[in-house]
């Protein structure tokens, strides 16, 4: 079985070799950028581990998953856009660098980029990955509507909250391992148990990213904590907060979410201190690990020796395990 | 033979049965907004046509034919937001109507739906269409970023100006007819004879809606005319005035390009004198007559009975015949 370290690798590798047009430099820029600051390569990495449970020949896999990968970096430079955020990743972002109409155009020439790259799939499966990509992809910007919808939103359902990340995060990871499944030509069911092995880690991840953002150690999680309650963001814990809080509690609340000149420290404090009251992080770990025991499940399922599970185990255990 | 208006029709259908998602009716409004605010479904029925040279049967080819479509629209929506356009087809553009982060988004997720669209070409002829697809795409990515770049450029020459609009408009052109003659199953011969047919044409195709711009009948161009100049945009009148202008003539022209106050009227006439001093139009039109015979020459040699073309030529004569 393949490390992920030596899949993290390939993947890198395969992404330097994308082709460039020599004819617009100014488009393909960005793409190279937004490409080269990092990423943990966590979708190739988990599309090719899942073909590597199937088989020890994973080469065909290669193109399909830094396919997902560029997608993947297509949605943030765009997301970057409407968020207006300054940094991914500690490194300025796309449109801050070229500015929007420059950010627009190079993340859509990484649409095509992404598709082009799926295409490369084995031409027995091509049909059956495409569709499954154009799926997902779908129903990422579904989830990415959603999340701006809700941010205008008064009060936004747990179940609402759920829906939104499972579209707008866990359906990438999902199909990251079904489309190593599909190309490692699994079985229908077994493809559809890494599909929901993928998602429910998505979820977890998705969750514990909300609870990290609001406790988490800033050096060991690389951004600084609090910067959700700042914006407002509607995480999972202020949109269980919203849902539970009731009386005075939920009246100093809505006063803290209010647009003002409040200290931005002391905000943080001020509402961690009602999440505190209401058992938020410990409600919002507890839904984390049951996703996370939900796709450990549906991997254990998977019919192929417990062993060349060893890595995707491993991998999940450590992107979950960072709030340790 | 299929006629024009049936396969507009035909199109028309199939683009109104397009499947949305029901749980982001925000993000589909706008798509079905600029699908349906007229356009004449020119991409679709020139891949019909084609697919139709070969074969009485072009249902295969339905599908894909408005996979095209919806990715020229798609370029529309995004092009619109760079260029801050507030019409469109004498209709609010998308980011006016629904603001920039609504288009962006939308007009993303337009992409996969084409690509989905295409994805449902025949198994057999997947693999080619998508990847005739993906080029196009990135191909026209690359026009319109040489398009912004050249709107900053002093000087852009006459071989610049026809690669950016080649790229930008006449690819797609041949990819609708070239996509038609894979589905068709035609000989490799005759999908690449069909191809510069229409690549041919595209070219006349945006010369003289150049010509039309500066030299059209508002009431039958749809437009008024001389917005072109009002904009400065690059054009080939104009990129062919700053290449042939000298001396006194030159400084009146790059007078007249300055930003001031000067009378929109009064500067479209100037500017109209010198194209008129360069006899430009002339050179315009008949740039534009050799490209079209050039794509009429392609498609005579098409291995298919004259008489099946008949369709084709017609359509490219009233295309093309608008300037008379």
């Amino acid at each position: 079985m393949f490390t992920s370290d030596y899949l993290r690798e390939l993947s890198d590798k395969a992404i330097a070799s994308l082709g460039v047009s020599p004819e617009a430099d100014k488009l393909f820029s960005p793409v190279r950028y937004i490409l080269s600051i990092g990423g943990k390569r966590l979708r190739p990495v988990m599309c090719l581990m899942a073909c590597n449970l199937f088989k020890d020949k994973i080469d065909e896999a290669v193109m399909p998953a830094v396919g997902i990968e560029v997608f993947h970096n297509f949605t943030l430079i765009h997301d970057d856009i409407i968020d207006k955020a300054d940094l991914r990743r500690g490194s300025p972002t796309v449109h801050s660098k070229w500015g929007s109409d420059q950010a627009l155009l190079s993340g859509d020439v990484m649409a095509f980029v992404a598709v082009e790259c799926i295409g490369q799939a084995p031409e027995k499966v091509l049909a059956k990955t495409l569709r499954l990509f154009n799926r997902t992809a779908i129903e990422v910007c579904t989830g990415q509507q959603l999340d701006l919808d809700y941010e205008k939103k008064g009060l936004v359902s747990e179940s609402e909250y759920l829906r939104m990340i499972e579209l707008k995060t866990a359906v990438l990871i999902a199909s990251s391992l079904k489309t190593g499944a599909i190309i490692g030509e699994a079985s229908e069911k077994d493809q559809d148990l890494l599909y929901e092995c993928g998602r429910c880690l998505g979820i977890a991840f998705q969750i514990q990213d909300d609870v990290l953002d609001t406790y988490g150690d800033t050096k060991m999680f690389g951004k600084k904590t609090g910067s959700d309650i700042v914006s407002n963001k509607k995480t999972y814990l202020l949109v269980r907060a919203l849902e539970m809080a009731g009386g005075e509690k939920l009246r100093r609340l809505k006063k803290l979410l209010e647009p003002g000149n409040q200290n931005p420290e002391e905000k943080v404090l001020a509402v961690r201190a009602i999440y505190d009251e209401l058992e938020l992080r410990l409600h919002a770990e507890n839904l984390a690990y049951d996703y996370f025991n939900r796709a450990f499940q549906a991997l254990d399922q998977v019919t192929v020796n417990a062993e060349r599970k060893n890595e995707i185990k491993q991998l999940a255990v450590n992107l979950i395990g960072r709030v340790k």
